[in-house]
């Protein structure tokens, strides 16, 4: 069996760009260009908690990465470094290798050194940590919005949640979305180029990772805002479709994670800028509500016209928030 | 039962000293200084495989933040910041705020700021990701190791491995000896003061994490030289007289981890200024032997004057390095 060492340097080191000194020291070294914020964040993917033990490792590559990289978007930040720990229960070659091509792929298509990382014996657990720049000042928090701001989500969320019912045999999708849902689910697209050209637009920011009413009360909480939803609005002609089922297209869209489109606010006379990125980036934004001053009240306004509270329904894993 | 969100806030946020954005939004936001280059490292801790799942929680917190530490002190760099990624079993509160003390612990022993994580559950697994600063150009890489180098280790590598063979039951050390075996083990030191001081004396360096003659080797493959290691000048003889046993006490110098020393390279005309480091510091520092011209070669020079090759003979977790 070909040791760790062996095993990293055959399948996890590959030419840095913008990168002083790489894999093999005790530590990497990188310089970020004058003027910039270093945007740094951290995600743990754990086996049985995160994805099926069996899932694609290839696909899994991808997504490790792509779930981080989203973090980063979510600021308004350009991805430049990722470091990987892994813990893997055994030093299975061929799985190694197509979760390297993945996790390659997901590096190439946004730019990304791969600079160093950890890897031992132990369940199966993937860490990156990964690095981001944005000139000083102009990141995009959670805790920006104010009220009578604009609340936009990019995409079609819901469409993973969709993806992993079908999977678990819970639906059955239409055969023209199945596909599309299921990309969703295994290939996310972290929408960095959204997040760069909303600089300077968007108020608050935050990727949907756990589900669109639960991920946006983090911004009512650390905005100290509420928030109203127009049902209306939503984007749910096409998971009804997909699904055969408006309740559980509502349940994917507001309530389902691991699509991570970008959740923002931004004020009303910024819409023809959004609308203008929408088009040239040929993605979807969507306008589905506005920012109140009723701190952390999530309010929806039902296609009847009529306003109810809505339960932050975010996934926590040690249980529900309060 | 707290929420996931409820437990980190209340046990990992802690006021941050040189961080832009800490905890909370979707990255931290963290400005290097000018002329500075950012060390990374990042080691995972695997319950079963680098410690046991009864260990003392505030010791785990403490060496989990140490262990990595310990890879910026060996590039000469300055610790700065920290990210940490757990996973849990369960949301034991008395467990996480114990080990949540011994981590702020060392923050506070080496002026680290905590600027964000991840907390899932699952198999218990901590990994953190470290930033350090280092004037750009200064850093003490693995790969500056030159031919009549003279080779160096601070500080007694061997007791952690002693303290595990106590605590396993398979010796029984010394009681005046125990408490300090125990002590290298639980709460390792990293050698920062001492890494910083080498800058622009110090050749090559690392830090000894997997067995002194196994870690050794790194630097020699990547400075492409050899080393004479001298018996006589291993510091042996505070081991021997701990386990009362001459040939353990060399396996636990040579091949134990878990000390976290210096092992580092430096030209014979710095002797001085290295000997005077040791004397401010109080930390001992010992000139084991020297770098020659074959290239990966260790050989070691026993008491009795023969030479003979030494096996590499670090802990490799997925089986022995060739």
């Amino acid at each position: 069996m070909p040791s760790e060492f062996a095993l990293i340097r055959r399948h996890f080191t590959r030419p840095a760009r913008h990168t002083d000194l790489a894999v093999g020291d005790d530590a990497a070294l990188v310089r970020p260009r004058a003027g910039m914020q270093l945007a740094i964040s951290t995600d743990m993917l754990v086996a049985g908690t995160h994805f099926f033990a069996d899932t694609d490792p290839e696909d899994l590559g991808w997504k490790t990465l792509a779930v981080n990289v989203s973090d980063i978007a979510a600021m308004g930040a350009e991805p430049r470094w990722v470091v990987l720990a892994a813990s893997l229960p055994n030093a299975d070659e061929a799985w190694i290798e197509a979760f390297a091509r993945g996790f390659f792929a997901c590096c190439e298509a946004f730019g990304i050194d791969a600079i160093g990382g950890d890897t031992t014996r132990g369940p199966l657990n993937l860490c990156p940590t990964i690095f981001g720049e944005v000139p000083t000042g102009t990141a995009i928090t959670r805790s920006g919005a104010r009220p009578d701001d604009d609340l936009w989500v990019s995409g079609a969320p819901g469409r993973a949640a969709l993806g992993l019912a079908d999977l678990r045999g819970e639906i059955r999708l239409a055969k023209a979305c199945r596909d599309d849902c299921l990309a969703a689910l295994q290939r996310p697209q972290p929408r960095v180029a959204l997040g760069l050209a909303l600089r300077g637009l968007a108020s608050a920011m935050l990727d949907v990772s756990d589900g669109l009413f639960g991920d946006l009360s983090h911004i009512l909480e650390l905005s100290r805002v509420g928030a109203e939803i127009d049902e209306a609005a939503l984007p749910l002609a096409a998971l009804t479709d997909a699904c055969g089922d408006a309740a559980r297209a509502f349940t994917a869209c507001s309530a389902g994670g691991d699509d991570y489109e970008l959740l923002f606010t931004a004020p009303a006379d910024r819409r023809g800028g959004i609308e203008a990125i929408s088009q040239s980036l040929e993605l979807p934004l969507h306008r589905i509500g506005h920012i109140t001053a009723q701190t952390e009240q999530l309010s929806l306004r039902t296609r009847d016209g009529q306003l109810r509270l809505a339960r932050a329904s975010g996934y926590d894993h040690f249980g529900r928030s309060a």
